[in-house]
């Protein structure tokens, strides 16, 4: 790009120049965060958190480094939030401690936002705006523009970011249904207005793009649970899904209400989010269906149904206690029927089995199929949204590489140029203008460790040693030492924790005293004995007499106390 | 069961008894190990292992309890395995340095199994049989007869065991391939000839019991393969698949060759067994197919084909490492075709996945869709078993609980009575005879860890241990105190490991550091100060600091030495 006075620049309306800037969500399903920058103006659209992977033991969970974000405080007009899912809303509590800007939501999302706000003691300092779809917000030299769209849960938006360099369509989590459970389908025509008028740029969710075809209506779901509530009507039918799927809930409600069961609700992300969606009309309970799970017991068996947490085998989630027997009030019984009403996220395979081997044990009926529909759009679906927007630039977004891979394919299909679709990594800075698009540079990425109360005070270093000590533990030698480090004063000692079984240790421990005895009188016997050395000499030592004897590499740690 | 003497018992053939207890295999996949006993006779049927689980950090791999074999060392006529793979015959070498008893198994299952016993050093030791399918060993009061069946490893067989209570038919780890690329289908007609015989007790494969259908030939794996090597001509193609699968492995090959290929083999297993495969003539090469590695480079590109190891992603593995960038030979470039000839294990997708992103992101295309069939049995070849051999009792094996019900249900549904079906645990002894059958007691059972050179030595405990400093590390307070518990003489000093990052931690561990000093004080001062009292007043206090401060929970050890 040519160098260029400021003045000139905006003389030429094509040379305007919008930079997108994503700070995750590209390396890995969650933590999404996308900057947009124009001029003196920046607005961010979700700040979603990752959940930790093996790799980071101890974590609670991870969210974007917003360094970008906190150098250019003065600019930032705002957050702009999709939807109320921990990957787009997470992040929100962490980062506004951090720059406090206002956040513009829906209501139902505002309301999830708000649960979360007040666990952090957030809502009193937090400038808050609720819009509706249909709704333009400014926001410096931006023009936000909410358009309805449909998700897993209610309430999802896609954004239309208007600069003076073009626009640019953020479409969020998605997909298209004609005949949601609640609502109208995605605003197709806004979509095909705003491609009739021109748009720079498509952001669009990759998730199912490998997938073909169509994602079929959330209303599917619902002949299924007909047919389950017929066909199990001797049963009580204990039913697992997401808490956040408020069409499912509603759809489940309605059904169970149809087949004149009682519903009870188990699980706290479940009853806060269905408490909360009842008080904004999100949901229509027909009076006396929700009861207290201790009234449910009241009723006859088969008259019952249990909605729950832990479709995905969570570890502390209601499902997964019920199945272990360590649930406080629930516990199943031969001829129960238990449903799950989803489908196990990729690494969540093995627990979800876990909790179905247990609950088959413990005598229940397994459901397992057809009693899901994703939430995200399939390949047809996006080919839709390219047709209707007709984007110059193409930005696959949300979705590990393959997935981001496909939309991009997808994109070229659909007539984008091949150099016009870009892979982007989470910190590339993308500068796009109608004449122009190229990635310029590079901003602070990565992710923050939220560990307890520490955000950011757990590094590669500290997992790197959480690691290790997980592997084979750790062997402490302790040793007193006179002050010319002449003389054993006491010990040495040796502790170990994680590394073998003491009680059946005896000899073993015995004989790392002895190793580290010697270590200790070799660098004291020497001419310059000094600390340095002995902790070397004691790691080496011990490393080797372990290797040797159970070719194992436990953490050791000299502790050397020197005795006034 | 009434109450009999021996000679009574002997006198009613009907009456007479085998024993079946599983010490493994029914809780998960792997580690699969059946004794069958009659009167002073055991045999013993497979000897596998178990990968650890992620709640077992540290651990290498698992084997099955054997303290009944141990108790019945006198009995125990031999180890009968029915496939060479590593939950059939991975405990081998430990469970042989508990028990020297025979082994028996077909020519390519020996052939693995002596690379497994070479490296523990028991080739010399060790006493072997080879047996061919349709042979039949004597092993004290059983009869053990070897039926080829097909799997996804060469000279796969399943066992009919016939006692004087009986036949007990075990198919092993099986499907029926009626096209198998090399050799024939399943021996049918001996498992019709034993079902008109009478068979006692069926135990069998339960792995896709939840399948419908058939399990498709692994001859329909090379129509893909000859599709893939002609769409690709232009390109390197690289393909990963399971080391073991020879029937792959040779349809690879001769596709290759075919195309004009030449093939080079990357990943130890992979090439010890193709090397042990081609010497025993399981595998035919076309001559000059086979290149080393560092031959490939001098072929074009299009011309060349590598098989490899690392179809589910394992970190050690050749495929894994290619897509980090760390293969010492081996680098992607764009234009690269990788074919992944296999499907996730449960637990193994996002390692999978992860490759795939890795690999994606260096410029390769992904194969990933029908170049895989499984090689277990499902519904329909499960039924067509049953019909077969028609047994008295079912007992499914091999797979998670959800599974072996499935393969229950299967079992009911072939007109086994309902009470004749048995979903055992192991350690359960179940007692069968042609009048009554039933479980009459427990044996000890359970996974003996292995970790380095350690058998056994690692327990709950460690684990428990292992898990906590794997989640908030570990701080150690060590102090030097007089005899008299009166004066410190040194310290307290705080260490820690995988707490926090100690750089940016100064003011937490100095006030740690003054915690510390605090209880060792409080404790000194009182009237009769002990090491006891001392340590816990150190690990509540620091504890209780931890968790205000940050909402940790470190493992924390004190360390008091006395000076002498």
């Amino acid at each position: 790009m040519s160098k260029r006075s400021k003045k000139n620049y905006y003389d030429n309306i094509s040379d305007r120049i919008v930079k997108i800037i994503p700070l995750g969500g590209l390396e890995q399903i969650g933590m999404n965060m996308t900057v947009l920058e124009y001029g003196e103006s920046i607005v961010v659209v979700d700040a979603g958190l990752a959940f930790p992977t093996d790799e980071m033991p101890g974590i609670d969970l991870v969210v974007p480094d917003i360094t970008y974000l906190k150098e250019h405080q003065e600019k930032v007009r705002g957050f702009f939030i999709t939807h109320g899912h921990e990957d787009h809303i997470g992040a929100l509590p962490y980062v506004l401690k951090e720059i406090n800007v206002p956040v513009y939501a829906t209501k139902l999302t505002m309301a999830v936002i708000e649960t979360k706000l007040a666990e952090h003691d957030l809502l009193g300092t937090v400038e808050r705006h609720v819009a509706e779809a249909g709704e333009t917000v400014s926001a410096g030299d931006f023009k936000v523009e909410f358009i309805h769209v449909n998700h897993s849960i209610t309430d999802a938006v896609a954004f239309a970011i208007t600069s003076p360099a073009g626009t640019v369509i953020m479409t969020g989590d998605f997909k298209i249904d004609y005949t949601p459970v609640k609502g109208e389908p995605a605003d197709l025509q806004r979509f095909g207005e705003l491609g009739r008028q021109g748009v720079l740029a498509l952001l669009s969710d990759s998730t199912n793009a490998q997938r073909p075809g169509f994602t079929p209506s959330e209303q599917n779901v619902s002949e299924f649970f007909d047919d389950a509530f017929r066909e199990y009507k001797d049963h009580r039918i204990l039913i697992a899904t997401f808490a956040s799927n408020l069409d499912r809930v509603q759809q489940i409600i309605r059904n169970a209400a149809e087949s004149g069961r009682k519903v009870a609700v188990e699980g706290r992300s479940m009853v806060n989010i269905i408490e909360i969606a009842k008080n904004l009309g999100y949901l229509s309970v027909p009076d006396g269906v929700l009861v207290e799970m201790d009234e449910l017991a009241s009723y006859p068996i088969a008259k019952t149904c249990i909605l729950m947490t832990g479709s995905q085998g969570e570890a502390m989630a209601a499902l997964t206690r019920v199945a272990s027997g360590q649930h406080r009030t629930i516990s199943i019984t031969p001829g129960d029927v238990v449903v799950f009403s989803s489908t196990p996220i990729p690494g969540n395979e093995k627990s979800v089995y876990k909790v179905i081997n247990d609950l088959s044990r413990r005598g229940a009926t397994i459901v397992n199929r057809a009693t899901h529909v994703s939430g995200h759009a399939c390949e047809e679906e996006l080919k839709l949204i390219y047709a209707l927007t007709e984007p110059q630039y193409a930005v696959p977004v949300h979705g590990e590489f393959r997935h981001r891979q496909a939309n991009a394919e997808i994109a070229v299909s659909m007539r984008v140029e091949k150099e016009n679709v870009f892979l982007l990594d989470s910190g590339d800075v993308l500068e796009l203008s109608k004449t122009k698009a190229e990635v310029t540079g590079r901003v602070p990425q990565g992710m923050v460790l939220v560990d307890g109360l520490g955000v950011g005070d757990v590094g590669s270093v500290v997992l790197r040693d959480r690691q290790n000590l997980s592997q084979d533990g750790i062997i402490i030698v302790a040793v007193g030492l006179s002050k010319d480090m002449r003389c054993i004063t006491s010990g040495p000692e040796v502790i170990s924790r994680g590394f073998v079984y003491m009680r059946d240790a005896g000899n073993v421990m015995e004989e790392l005293r002895q190793t580290a005895e010697t270590a200790v009188r070799t660098v004291m016997e020497t001419k310059y004995p000094d600390r340095g050395r002995m902790k070397n000499e004691i790691r080496e030592a011990i490393g080797a007499y372990v290797w040797k004897t159970v070719k194992r590499s436990p953490v050791i740690v000299p502790v050397i106390l020197e005795t006034e």
